[in-house]
Order: structure tokens, then C-alpha cells, then sequence
């Protein structure tokens, strides 16, 4: 179920260039509604037009969805062709406007727009040593100091590249950039490939995104992930790529195949959808549960519970109806209203569930909150059992690299055995999927999983 | 798919009373969120304090969804134990503030609010009548009409029960009517119960609602659905039931069973998901088809596809994903990009689909170009074959009682075969569930089926 | 001081018919801004279309100033060459927007369009009279009892003219109408002429007005005054005009020449500026006073100020600048704030009084709150004395024709004696301009001045 | 008048710093409406609270009155007992919210909040030599060269105020800039005194202001005018002053006593009124006119016209009526009702001006059309002649310090002499007041006056 008790994607990200002269706004737009499940709280486009003088850019943001921040008449104004897209959730800086992005500013040579997803692990050294030689700051974000050490490097350096290529190697955590320089559109995913970003291609555009659905949905074919460590550099004499930090280990996070990314999105050549059925179909396997029909908690279990209901041979049923039109501007329900809160936005479907024995299926379980309620509302519209099946493992460490979860205190696997949770949610049984079996979904994809084990594929220094 | 050619009901209707004192405002906001699916243009509260003097009632309306119109402060000052409340599509009258509802008027014994679902035949017949004896009217709508007439009849009636019934003696059409009278909630339900009513309890209140799921949202449980031509009326003393107009033939709105009505509704003794899978497992044995997977249309084709797939042993799958953030605000395309506008609300998985015969299962066709675009994207994402079913018979003639239909000449299947439609949507076959196939779906509950068949349940002097 | 310690007039009204075809929104528009000094709460225009079918009427209103409530998007789209428009100031009916004017409504005859400035001293038993026969009310303003009164003659009538006559021999009280039938413009001033009303010309295009200012501000030359009785009808055909009601006494509201009108129109003959000007110099003749310099309290007491100057020989000073910035949505200081409440708005020009004699001429005093403030805002930059002249008598009573004062208990004059009052405000002295040396301002027309002496034009059944 | 053909300050400044610690946000609110006439463009407040951790700033901003920018709840949300203001018209930046002001940052101390008034010569080639050196700009505003080379001063300055002082000597124009670094408010004069900047102080709490009336509206009392080329240090501790940058010559911008100073304000020892009353008398020594009144040009020329009144003999009179309701969101008349346009803002008093000769005063013209226009409408409301009497001398060079004036083409006076002035305005005879008279109403003053002689005070790089 989005929104409840669930990791949080930091962002996307999404530039084109389009090497015809054709403005571009709208397309960012439709490339931005595509990637808004990776972002909900802020949003922006800034539009540079190559044929004008250098730095001649138009930018908008704004706090909500992207179909509540632009306008017609907004994108109309972002003339242009060659532009970036952002959609944020905060999970460092501000939740304000100040720091929605993209971050546009003046340097040396011009315009320089960048738009960030991720998180540094020694952004706060970064910034201290910036300002202990005289630089001022503007946001609380990452992305700020990229940008200033960019403009730092480029005193000294030939090329935009080669100066972001000085900052990519200062830089530690997981992060995909996606930057305008005034003629150039240029990406770059950190080594280990934390974060994802792929290139695509609609007639004599190309255009970098976090995931291959914001490709299609502006009609554009997906040509390639770009490479952890690489910085591509795309302008209409050629698409220049440097591989020089490509050469380290992997380690792509696990939660993009569970739950980040969209349905039909493909990642690191693995598609989401395929992973999370396979996922349910290994759990079928090896948490078999004696029952009636399979149920997934929507929308993000139902991939895996259609995984589970094939390989068990259980009958997959629809238990719960979603309503589409509760949205982030709710009212919420008072305490005395809060044991109902759930039923407003998802409904049990009685007639579906009354007299069965059901397995719940789910993608992931964090304060344990949400699958608690669903079990309470199963059971009083007449389940006779409610066996509850999780195709990730227990989440049991903090994220440092941009992924929002909660403290430790409120991860329950961290406090709880699984059969206290599963007697804490009063679920008749409960089973996670192990990591070796998770990891059997995507093949031999190296895979971040350090949510889950503990085993960061960096020094993270630890706040204490 | 929701909002891309399909018939729109007219609006939906919540009344409470709290024996006990208490506010009503919130529980009215979560019933009415709960019914928005049947109506997004407006929406209003009108909220009465049976302790205070007579007429002393407040309300808000607005432009929007629930969640847009009502904020807490907004609530807050709308401080009452009894209170109706009303979302609108409009069918008649403008769309505009002045119309949306629930209508709140002073007549000779106080306040008068009153909120309708539905379409009057003799409307514009009744309003002439009115105003030849020098009434003025404020605006376009039914609902003013029946108001007046109340009014009128009031002043030669003991009760307002009594001036209600001579209302509804003269008014022909489909309603259910929910109306607050300084210290009474009356429900009134259409002779023919076209209009779904049912009645609620929650501790000592007592709650009127379109839809039983309303009923469920704010945590009271179904009692009975108000009958066909009965008026009931709810004070503390009793809950009272005038039957005189019950006696007639009945018939029910077929599309609600078909559309209109939430998936965990349940409606004069039909459960709606039942309904709707059974239409799809009928659909099934009537028109098998040689496939690999089932796939419904998202949402609305859903459960009869899982009816379809359980009939005849094919399995589910999901195609499309649906982008929950693409709402009315959305920027639409512009002609050059028209062709990838569904694209944009609806993706295709593509590793779900590529190389697979297909049954695609909607519940029914308007203008059918959303399902022509759905099967060209199956198509260009590597389907061998799709074929269409459509768990109901071809929608022919108009609707006089409150349901939003296009123009015969828009009615694709008014003017083209099966064939010919099969052909123009690109589909390798195309099968519709004939009427009485469908009619079993609902047992011997006697239905309105006007817009399949064309016999209307009275004369519905058919504008030229 | 404007909006400070003031009677409040009700309303503006304003129409217009452009025989000639043009649209005439903007024109009314215009109008309104010139009328804004008579009601900063609400305002709204509607405007019909005579050459399309009967009833075709378009409206819009909201709440705040003019040009807050209308932009130009708003005006296109009221398209008509006949149209009313309304500011207001409630005195009666809830301050929301549902009691905005215009009040637009159906009628046998089709659109009745009704703005009114005034209040009914009969509205009440006339609105009972209305429901007991039947009649709904949707506001619970005096002016929707005018308009169904209106729509019940019209049954019997042979013209609108004629219904609005009988309706008028009804209604007791103090009001000016404009009104817009289908394809009429009609204009009705009380019997009494408590409500100003005038008429305009503008090429092919005829204007009602209740000030001339509001002529002048479209271009517009006066014509002449509506007579007190009279029912102007205006068509292409015709400017028809009944004075069937114009033969009784007469009784114009002194208010308007001591502070409600706007000091460039001209009323019933009596030039604004010229009348307070004169009053100031009467005021000079009977309360002469050994000072240096006269100040107005601006903006009100400016045109006394200069008539007491030029009758004195005492030269005329600005003694307070106006913050022109400081608006309605201005934030109110605290309570510890509240001392310097006034500075905010008015400033002392310390070198124009210190060390000065100072007449300060005002043109009413309601609580005396806001004069006090001025005698301390000037006594503390250095003027010696501060003698306050008033150029009207002392407030004693109540309005019931549409004027807002405070009760009784508020009004300072009514419990203290001059004295008194002047040791309240600690002027050095105080002297009001009598009621006769006053009526010698206007020459010898007919006031109603009951808020000085009590001798009201009617019998105003005072509510205990 | 104001608002239409006249010059424009760019900016207003306010500081407070409250040694008890009380909150400031609501002193800044009335500090910055009592500046609003110097920019209503954009606004802004930004308030720090000394008693946390160094850093910890609040800030709003946005684009109109500050009126409209704040509410109640917006200043409740900024607490501490430090912060500025700033009120912006944008002479160089664009007109955006990115640019509006204070200018919020972090640095190597904490928090620097900048307000700036004016305008810098070098800030093109301060930029560059900045972007030279790796520093992004986000603005386009001389504000940010400033603060950026603050910052990195401050790397190398045991004190801020030795990094401002630094910086000061590197910046050339005229400048008042209000600082608050974390626990400090600080405020620095260009040396030539261009721009004004004023202490005051209430009770435990020191306020800096662009003018004294700013003080009077929070109740404070003035102290001194901060000296051209000082730098003053606002600490609990001291209030500490830099004069090492006093000793040059000075130059105040002769506009402020002309137009841009409030009436009520003192500014380097001249009343602002005293100072425009004066050269009103001087005028009419200089430039005598026989007539029968004498009336201003509302607002900006009614000081200077009862200067020439009591110079004269002439009584002053009121000409027009001035309606406050139009303001800056008015919808300007089309073209076709351009001719009426002035007439929507003044209209005239038809009684005052029929028939005389009036002697018409303000305090400057620029482009001639406002003036041009009021004269048609004397001469169509009957006055016999107009004498038009400028308080200045004509307007013939541009201004480079911050004050917003029209290109030498649309300054009527540096392409017309006084005689084809008179003829284009249609005046029947045009006097300006000479630069010397006009030096004798702020007595030994030196001043910058470069506008009407071109010798500017520095060397001003004109542009091509």
C-alpha cells in the first residue's frame, strides 16, 4: 500500500536534448508525471535554449505533484531545447521550496543546472571545507555542494566533463546527476550504481532517465543503463561517454527491485515486474501456506502475490478495493476516528474474503503498522485465516545512501523475532523470503543489501 | 479505465443523524469520499444543529473533489448533529457553483436542505408550471424544482413526510433524495428504484447513502436498502416509513451493476463484485477464446476478467500499469502528441504480454476509442492476438434518468456491427455478453435495461 | 479617517444598456471601482445578452474589493450589451457570498437581475407573509423579498414595469434598485429619496448610478436624478418613467453630504465638495477658535477643514500623512501593539505642529476612539492645543434605511454631553456644527437627519 | 502622482535587534509598511534567534505588498529576537522571487541575511572576477556579488566586520545594506552618502531603517542618521562603529527631498515636507503666476503647492479626487478606453476648477504624459487657464546609483525645451524651479544632482 509505512525513493530525474531545436518542457513534464511514484513532494523543470547566449535558462518549482505545479502556461514560458526534470522527497535538506530542484546557477561558463537523486556520505565534510574557503551556500542540499565543487573545478579545468568528472571522485554515497551546462547534457551515476539512470532515444533526441517507464512515456526507445561510474556527455556533435570510475565492484539497491521502481519499468537489464513475480513464486516455494486464495496488499504486493498464487496453485482474489480519490490532501481522521483510517482508503471486498483461509502477500514490512490493520479488517469481514507472506527479507538496517526509513526503534523486525511480529499483527502465520532466495529474482545483478544485512558496500560512518 | 469513455453517473447522496449530539461534518466528508466516484465535479456539506433554533444551518460547496473542497477549518465550522451532503456530475443544469448541492433554503418551518441523485423527465413541465404562479428560481437545476415544490405543499400539509410524498406523486424520473428538515433526515427513493438508497446505523445515528460502501467508511453497518417509492423519515422518537408509492413494477439501473457502483457495494441484495465476476465467467462460456492470459482493462474490467479467467481455466495477468498521479489537472497532449496520450495514464508490460494470446475483458464500450488504443499498444508491445469481451450487450439507446451517455451518433455500436466495430478497434475478435446472459448475473432482480434494449419503465417523451 | 469610527453605507449600485450591441462588462466594471467607498465586502455583475435568447444572463461575484473579485478573463467571459452591478456592504443577510449581489433568478418572463442599496423596515413580515404561502428563500437578504415579490406580481401583470410598481407600494424603507429584466433596464428610487440614484448618457448607451462619480468614471454626462417615487424603465424603444409613487414628502439622507458620497458627484442638486466645504465655513462662523493652523482628518474632514480655513483666515496644514498601503488585509496589532495602532496608518508631520495651535475639523465622530488617538498623536509631537470641530451635529440615533451605525451604547453623544466628550478625547475644545446652520449647506432640500434629532420620515417599529 | 510617470526608488532596509530577546516579526511587518513606497514589487523578512545554535534563520518572501506577503500565521512562524526586512522595486535583476530580498545564506559563521538598497557600478566586473575564481551565483542581484565576497572576506577577517569593511571598499555606487550574521545586526552606508539609512531605538531594542518614519511606526525614537561611509555593529554587548570610510566628500541623491523620502521622515537633518513646502514657496518667488488657486498634483505635488499658496497669497484648493480603491491589480482600460484611463485613478472637482486659473504644482515631470493629461481634464471641467510650476529642475540625465528613471528618450526634457514642453503638455505657461533655488530649500547639503546636471559624484562607466 503506497504512502503507509514504506521506504521512500528519494527522487527522479529526467533530461532531454533535443537536437532539432524543438522545445522540450512538455516532454520533461510527461517524463516527470512518469517517474512522480520516485517523488511526491516538490518538483521542477529548468529549459536552456542552445541557439540563444550562453545561460539563458528558464526554471520552475514547485511543492506538490507535477500536474499540480505546471501549467500550460507555465511550460509554455520554459522555451527551450534542453532541459532537466526533478521530482524530490526530502531526505536531507529542507522540505521547502528552497531546496526543490533543479538547482540552476551561474559559473563561469554560464548556466549550470543540475538535478540530483541520492544521497553523499561525506556531504557535510564536503561543505565544511567549501566554506572554510569563503563559499556561501544557499540550500541545506547535497546537491548544492556538487554544484560549487563542479564550478570550483571548472576554473581549472578544459571541459564541464572533465570538472565534473574531479567532483564525481570526491564524491561518496549513491547519487545519479543529471546536469545542463549550456550546450551539453551530461549524467552520472555513482560507481557502485546505488542509482539507476538509462539513456534513451525519440528521433534526434536523447534523453537520461531514472527509469526506462519515463522513456516510454514520452514515446522514446530505451537504448542502454548507463554504467555505474560512467559520465556521459550527450551534445549534437557526438555522445562522449568516460568509463575511467566504471572499474570498481557493484552494488545496485535491492529496494528498487522491490519496491522503488515502477511495474514496468526494466532495471540493470532485469524487469521489475518479472522480479517481483518470480520473488512471490520463490516464497510459494518455500513458505508454502494451506489456503483458499491469494491476496496482495495493493498496490505493491500484487506483483508478487500473482507470483505466488502461480507457483502454489492457490486462486489469486482481489480482497481489497483502493480508493483512488484519497490523496495526499486527505483529512486525516482524528484519534478517536484513527482505528478506521485505514478503511477509507482501501475497503475489503466481503463476499470475496468471508469463510477463507487467505494469503496475504506483501512486498515489505517496516513499522508493521498498516499489514496489522489489514489483518484486523480481513478478519472482521469473516477470514477464517490470514497467513502473511513478505517476498523481501526482514529490514533490519538504516539506509545511508537516500532511502528514507524509519529509525531502528520503529523498524519492528529490528526489535522483534518473526514470530513475535507475527503474533503482533495477529496474522495466523508470517514468512519473509531470504536473501539468498530474494537474490535468486534478479540473477547474478550485484545487489546493495545492507538494509537487510548490514554489509554497507562503503564506510558509512555511522552517526552515533 | 476510469474517465476515457464510459457513462457518468450523475452524483451521489449522504445523510446523517446523530441521536446523541454529536458533530456529523467529518463522518459526512469520509461518507462522501467514499461515494466520489460518482461524481468529481462538485461536492457540498450542509450541516444542521437540532438543538439550536430552528433553521440554523450551515454550509459549504465547491468546485472539486472532496478532498480539495473541504479542509479541517472548513469542517470545523460546520457544527451540527444532523447533515446531508452531495458529489455531482452534472446532468442537468450548468456545472457550476450556483448548481452543486446540497441545496439549502428557508421555507415556512425553517431550513430545507436537500440533496439529489438523479433526472426528472417532467422537470422542465413542473418548472414552467412553477413559475407561471410567480416562482422565481435561483438555479437550472431538478433539485430547485422539487425543493419548491416541497415548499409549496407544505403549507397545506401536517408534516413535511406529507408535503414529500405529494412531491414525489408528481415528479416522474429517477431519484433518490436525501433531505434535512429542521429536526428530520428523509430519504425518498423512485418508484422504480432506478436510484440506489440504503440505510445505516452506527451507534445511536442513523446514516442514508447512496452506496453501502459509504456506509462501511465511516464504520456503521448496513441495515436495509430503502426501498423503491418509499419516503423515510429519521427523527430521535422513531424511524418511519411511508410504503403508498411501493407498490408499482421495479427497475433497477442496470449500470450500476455494470459500472457505476464500488466493487465492495452491495445493492438491493446484490453483492457488486459478485455481479461483475459472474458477468465475466458467464462472458466466458459464451464466448470462449484460444488465449495465453486474461487481462482486464484497469479499473473497471478487473473483476470480470477474473471472472473470465476462472471460467475458463486461462490464466490472469496484469498488462497495464496505471499511473495514479495522472489526474484531471494533468496537461493533456497536444495534437502531435495525442497518439501517446494513454500512454501517459496506462503502460503496457511489456514481459507480460510479448509473444501472448490475449483476452482483454472490459465492461463495456462508448466511443471505443480507448479500447482501439489499448489494443494497439498490446500489439506494439509484442502480442500475437487480442481478443476483446465485453462483460455486457452493446450500448445502444440513450439515458433519461440521470446517467451521461454521448449522443447516439458518438454510441459506436449504435451504428456499426460486431464486426464492423471488431475491425475498428483492431481486435482479432470481439464478443459482447448478451442481455440475458447478463441479466442472470443478478438473479430475478428486475432491471432498467433501456439502454441495451430500448424498452424505457415509462414514457420518456423523447426530446426531437 | 476612512474605515475608522464611521457610519458604513450599504451598497452601490450601477447599470447600463448599450443600445448599440457593445459588451458592456468592462464599462461596469469601471463603474463599481467608482462606487467602492460605498461597500468594500462584496461585489458582482451580471450581464445579459438581449440579442440572444431570453434568460442568457452571466454573473459572477465574490468577496473583496472590486478588483480583487474581477480580473480580465472574468470580464470576457460576461458577455452583454445589458448588465447590472452591485458593492456591497451588509447591513442585512449574513456577510457570505451567497447574499452577494447581483441576485440573479428565473421568473416567468425569464432572467430578473436585482441589485439593491438599502434596507426594508417591512422585509421581515413580508418574508413571513412570502413562506406561509409556499415560497422558498436561498439568502436572507431584504433583496431576494423584492425580487420574489416581483416574480409573484408578474403573474398578473401586463408588464414588469407594472409589477415592480405594485411590489414597490409594498415595501417601506429606504432603497434605490436596478434592475435587468430580459430586455429592460429599470431604475427605482424610494418615495422618500433616502437613496440616491441618478441617470447617465454615453453615446448610445443610457447608465443608472447611485453617484454621479460613477458616471464620469465611463465617459458617461449626467443627466439628471432619479425622482424619489420613480420607476425609470429603459428600453430602445424608450425611457419610459412612472412617478405614479413620486407626489409624497421627501426625505434625503443627510449622511451622504456629510460623509457617504464621494466628494466629485453631485446629488439631488447639491454638489458634495461644495457642501462640506460650506459646512466647514459655518462651522468657522459658530465655533471660531485662537489657533494657529486648521488640519483635517484626512480624508473625511479634509473639505471641512478648508472651508473653516478660508472662513477663519487661519491658514490650512497637513498634519498627518496617510499610509495609502495599509489595506483591509493589513495584520492588527496586538493588544500591547494596540496603542499604536493608528500611527500605522497616520502619521504626524512633527514640523508642521509643533509647537502649534491646531483646529482639527472632522466630519462626524461615532465612538470618538479615533479622534482621541489623533488629539494624543499630536500633543505628543508638540502641539501646544488641538480644538476639534465637527462639521454635523452630535450622533444620537439609530439608522434603519441601510445605514450601519453602532448601537446606542456606542455612540459616545448619546450618553455624554459635549463637554464630556470633549474631556473624553482631552481636546482643548469642542464645538459640533448645528442642525441648522448644517441644513443651510444643502440650501433648502428635504433631509432626512433622524440620526441627529430622532424624527423619523416613517413609523420604523424600533425593535425593543 | 504616484505610480505613473515618475522615477523609482529601487529598495527599502529594516533591522531590529531586541537585546531582551523578544520576537521581532511583527516590528519588521509595520517597520517594512511604513517603507512600502520605496518598492512594492517584492518583500521579504528573514528573523534569527540569537539564543540557539548559530544558523537557525527563518525567512519568507514574495512578490507584492507586504500586506499581502504576510499573515498572521506566516509571521508567527518567524521567531527570534533578530531579523531585516527588505521592500524591493528591481532595478537590476529580474523581477522574480528568486530575486527578492533578503538575501538568506550560509557561511563559514552561520547564517548572513542580507538587505540591500541601491544599486553598484562594478557589480558586472566584481561578478566575473568572482565566477573567474569557481563561485555559482543563484541570482542575478549586485546583492549576492556582495555577500558572496562577505564570505570570502570572512576566511581571512578575525571579525564580519572587518570582512564587510573589506568588501565595502571593494563595492562602488550608492548602497545602504542591513546584515544580521548570527548574533550581530550590522548596517553600512556608502561613503558618499547616495542612499539613507537612519538608527533608532525602543526600549531594549536598536533598529536600522531607510527612513525615520520607519521607526515612528514601531514606536521608536530616532537616534541619528547613520553616517555615508560608516559602518555600524549592533550587539548586545556595544554598538560599535567603523568610520574609516567617512572622511571623503559626500553626495545625498537629491530625489529623496524631491519625491522618494515619505513625508513624514527626516532625513541628514531636513524634513522631507519642510523641505518641499519650501521649494513650493521658492517657486512662486521664481516663478509667479496670476491666478486664481493653487492645486497639487495628488500626492507627490501637494506639498510644494501650499508652499507656493503661502508663498503666493493664492488660496490652495483641491482639484481632484483621488479614489485609493485602484490599485496596482486594476485592469487597465483597452486601448479604445485609454483616454479615460487617468480618470478611473483622479477625477476632478468640476465646482473647484470651473472657471478659474489655477496654478497646477508637482514636483517633477519625466515623460509628460500623467501632467499632460490632468490638464485636458481641467481645461474640459471649465478652468479658464493651467499654469504648470515643477518644484525641480528639469530632468535631463540618467541616474546609475539605484534609482529606476527612463531611457533620454522618454525624458521629455532632454529633447525639448521648456517652451515645446509647455506647448506639448498644453499648459498655458511651465516654470521648473533652478538647480539653486532649489539647493537652498536643504541649505548647506552637499548633494549628488547629476539627474539634472549630469556631473555624477564618480566615474560611471556609461554604457554604449
Amino acid at each position: 500500500m503506497e504512502h503507509f509505512d514504506k521506504p521512500k525513493e528519494a527522487c527522479g530525474v529526467f533530461g532531454i536534448y533535443d537536437f532539432d531545436g524543438n522545445a522540450v518542457a512538455h516532454s520533461i513534464y510527461y517524463g516527470l508525471c512518469a517517474l512522480q511514484h520516485r517523488g511526491q513532494e516538490s518538483c521542477g523543470i529548468a529549459v536552456s535554449d542552445t541557439s540563444g547566449p550562453k545561460g539563458n535558462i528558464g526554471n520552475h518549482k514547485g511543492m506538490g505533484l507535477v500536474s499540480e505545479v505546471f501549467k500550460e502556461d507555465t511550460l509554455r514560458r520554459l522555451c527551450g531545447n534542453l532541459g532537466i526534470g526533478h521530482v524530490r522527497y526530502s531526505t536531507t535538506g529542507d522540505s521547502s521550496l528552497k531546496n526543490a530542484q533543479p538547482l540552476v546557477t551561474n559559473y563561469i561558463k554560464g548556466t549550470l543546472a543540475l538535478a540530483h537523486n541520492g544521497n553523499l556520505i561525506n556531504a557535510a565534510a564536503l561543505r565544511a571545507a567549501l566554506e572554510a574557503q569563503g563559499v556561501l551556500f544557499h540550500t541545506t542540499t547535497d546537491s548544492e555542494v556538487i554544484a560549487c565543487e563542479i564550478a570550483r573545478q571548472r576554473v581549472h579545468t578544459a571541459t564541464v566533463e572533465e570538472a565534473i568528472i574531479r567532483t564525481a571522485r570526491q564524491i561518496r554515497g549513491g547519487y545519479a546527476l543529471v546536469i545542463a551546462s549550456p550546450r551539453k547534457l551530461i549524467g552520472v551515476r555513482d560507481p557502485l550504481g546505488l542509482k539507476p539512470l538509462c539513456l534513451g532515444k525519440r528521433g534526434n533526441s536523447y534523453i537520461l532517465a531514472s527509469e526506462s517507464c519515463a522513456l516510454h512515456s514520452v514515446g522514446a526507445e530505451f537504448i542502454r543503463d548507463i554504467l555505474p561510474g560512467e559520465v556521459i556527455s550527450i551534445t549534437p556533435k557526438e555522445i562522449a561517454s568516460d568509463r575511467s570510475m566504471c572499474c570498481g565492484p557493484k552494488a545496485h539497491c535491492i529496494f528498487e527491485y522491490i519496491y522503488f521502481a515502477r511495474l514496468d519499468s526494466r532495471m540493470d537489464g532485469i524487469n521489475i515486474y518479472d522480479a517481483r513475480f518470480r520473488a512471490g513464486a520463490a516464497l510459494a516455494g518455500a513458505a508454502p501456506a494451506d489456503a483458499d486464495i491469494v491476496c496482495g496488499v495493493p498496490d505493491s504486493g500484487i506483483p508478487a502475490a500473482f507470483g505466488y498464487a502461480a507457483a502454489s496453485g492457490i486462486p489469486f482474489a482481489i480482497a481489497f478495493h483502493k480508493n483512488s480519490y484519497v490523496g495526499r490532501t486527505f483529512i486525516k481522521p482524528t484519534q478517536k476516528e484513527r482505528e478506521t483510517s485505514v478503511a477509507l482508503k482501501l475497503n475489503v471486498l466481503k463476499p470475496v474474503v468471508e469463510g477463507k483461509r487467505i494469503v496475504l502477500v506483501d512486498d515489505s514490512i517496516v513499522r508493521g503498522t498498516t499489514i496489522a490493520r489489514l489483518i484486523v479488517m480481513l478478519k472482521e469481514a469473516g477470514a477464517r485465516s490470514v497467513h502473511v507472506r513478505i517476498s523481501s527479507p526482514p529490514f533490519l538496517y538504516p539506509c545511508y545512501f537516500g532511502t528514507d526509513i524509519p529509525s531502528n526503534k520503529q523498524l519492528i523486525a529490528s526489535s522483534h523475532s518473526t514470530e513475535e511480529i507475527c503474533a503482533a499483527i495477529k496474522a495466523d502465520s508470517l514468512a519473509y523470503l531470504s536473501i539468498d532466495d530474494f537474490e535468486s529474482m534478479v540473477g547474478t545483478l550485484p545487489l546493495c543489501r545492507a538494509c537487510f544485512d548490514g554489509h554497507y558496500p562503503m564506510d558509512v560512518n555511522k552517526p552515533s
